[in-house]
């Protein structure tokens, strides 16, 4: 048996180490939805949701509200049978981080009750993976500095973003090289560019002579038609990640032959669209990233234990947690930067 | 731990209870093969491969000389970690029945090892299916005769072998229709119609006033073309079974809006292809039913778990445990027809 008694919402709040900026969006703080699903026999499983306005539309106070909706959809299933709590949970697509959240509470309850960990339920493909470190937006002498930084503290893939200033940008791009030479770039332009800016800028990386590993969502969100350009007239791996949130939008993508690489987020899927995902983006022989919103240790948790599950991702770009102050580490993996293992 | 010690293959053979006829192929018994995983600790696992040369391309002499090669494979894997063991049988393409049974027996293994059924290990969706029933292809007086014997045993889905004879084929389809109105009818071509045969086959019984559920396979095995045909000119839904083998094939189906439906069967696909295609069909939004081949009861359990796990699927076409003469019966359910369950 492992039935649920009870989900309870937690709101934590987490200060960023330093200001967080992307396209057209400065962070300094974020405040996580913690998902508890405790069962009739004690045994608990817990989840994060990081909400993203910008991405998914949710806002804290409304994912707050689906509290009682959550428990009068899921109590008294059993999370042995978790594929029936998934087909419940999808209706949540409104609200994918709390369908996360909670659907990955519902992973880590039957964990705990088999005493099997998540990662070895969903596959065990893995026992470790790297993951990058960004570089928010800045001056181009704050972008060098970090990129040192991140360097000196091991990272071998560093992600870079982009989109405000397509100018600063290249300049940027090539002061970062002189100083990480050797080190794979992700770059994120988080929507910023038009289709065209956005070939003009991975055309004069090319010519500088740097390699972009993927180049990530260059233009609007719902631009499918523009994605579609800039993969076809670009020399580097174009990402989805915006535009790639449902598993229904990455079949499109795939359909369109808009993109090379999906970025998926548990944040924007749940887990049941991101199994979905996986299998997809495999079968079409395209390539897989996998990401983070800001989650804590414990959020970031759910997507190592899934990639380790999965092991489907070229890249890892999971360094939330590595920029969020935390009081207490709650993931059940262990780090040694740039790594995480169990 | 639950490190693979040996595999081994055991040749099983059974007779039918009365021959079996389908386009260009009459059967009258099968030489399936039992996989037997143990683990250093003792746990077995089973499976079992129900070989098709015509389907699959696989002869059972040259799949017994693959037991060696899938002990140099696969000794020393955990199947705690039975992602890593799918990925190194995804190589077994060329014999996808053995490829289907060697992983069925790791998941066996691994569901023995930590108490928790396979079905659950797969998301427990279901606790009960219903199985169709099949007539093979004979006169239309033993056709219908067989179809009344289904009805009385209590089946409410038939399924109808046609193909090589459309004239005669039509007829049949009227005279089972009149003796078993109220069932459900999956029609099965096995490639053995042109696209303008098979349209006019549909064409014809619509205009009887008799419902399909499914068309299974009108058109060639590799005539996605002439299944794109049918499709678009069927009233019934189209699926594909032999033009549906590996993931990569269901996504070019996908693309080219060739059919409404998959027919998955383990012994095509294997766990890890299977599993991507309930995956990628469902974000597709067309629809699943499952085969089988000449499976015992070892072999469809593996079908059975399947289905209930994922919950995937809108028909079970898992039958052929009920038309072989067995000494014992080897599945992890209980039978009592039409109905599988656990």
């Amino acid at each position: 048996m492992g039935k649920i008694k009870s989900v309870k919402f937690k709101l934590n709040r987490f200060e960023y180490v330093k200001p967080f900026h992307i396209t057209n969006n400065v962070s300094y703080n974020t405040e996580n939805i913690e998902v508890i699903v405790e069962l009739d026999n004690g045994v608990v499983g817990y989840g994060e949701a990081s909400p993203s306005f910008r991405v998914n539309g949710e806002k804290v106070p409304a994912l707050l509200g689906l509290e009682q909706i959550v428990n009068e959809m899921i109590v008294g299933m059993d999370v042995r049978n978790y594929r029936q709590i998934f087909d419940v949970t999808d209706k949540l697509f409104g609200a994918p981080s709390i369908k996360a959240a909670v659907q990955y509470a519902v992973l880590d309850a039957f964990s705990e009750e088999i005493g099997v960990p998540v990662y070895q339920i969903l596959g065990g493909a893995k026992t470790k993976i790297e993951t990058d470190y960004t570089i928010s937006i800045g001056t181009i002498e704050e972008r060098v500095e970090d990129a040192r930084k991140i360097v000196e503290r091991g990272h071998s893939v560093i992600k870079i973003k982009v989109g405000e200033n397509l100018e600063e940008d290249i300049q940027a791009m090539m002061a970062i090289y002189e100083v990480s030479k050797g080190c794979k770039y992700i770059v994120d332009a988080n929507t910023g560019y038009t289709p065209k800016q956005a070939v003009k800028f991975v055309t004069e990386i090319y010519r500088a002579g740097i390699d972009i590993h993927v180049f990530e969502q260059p233009v609007a969100m719902n631009d499918v038609e523009g994605l579609k350009y800039v993969r076809w007239n670009s020399p580097f791996p174009v990402a989805a990640d915006e535009s790639a949130r449902t598993k229904y939008e990455v079949m499109r993508l795939i359909k369109e032959e808009a993109v090379d690489y999906i970025n998926i987020k548990l944040m924007k899927s749940g887990i049941s669209d991101a199994l979905a995902i996986v299998e997809m983006v495999r079968a079409a022989n395209q390539r897989l990233m996998l990401g983070c919103m800001a989650e804590s240790s414990l959020g970031v948790n759910q997507s190592v234990h899934f990639a380790l599950g999965t092991g489907a991702f070229d890249f890892h770009d999971l360094d939330s947690p590595l920029m969020l102050k935390e009081t207490e580490f709650r993931g059940k993996y262990k780090v040694d930067v740039p790594y995480y293992y169990v």
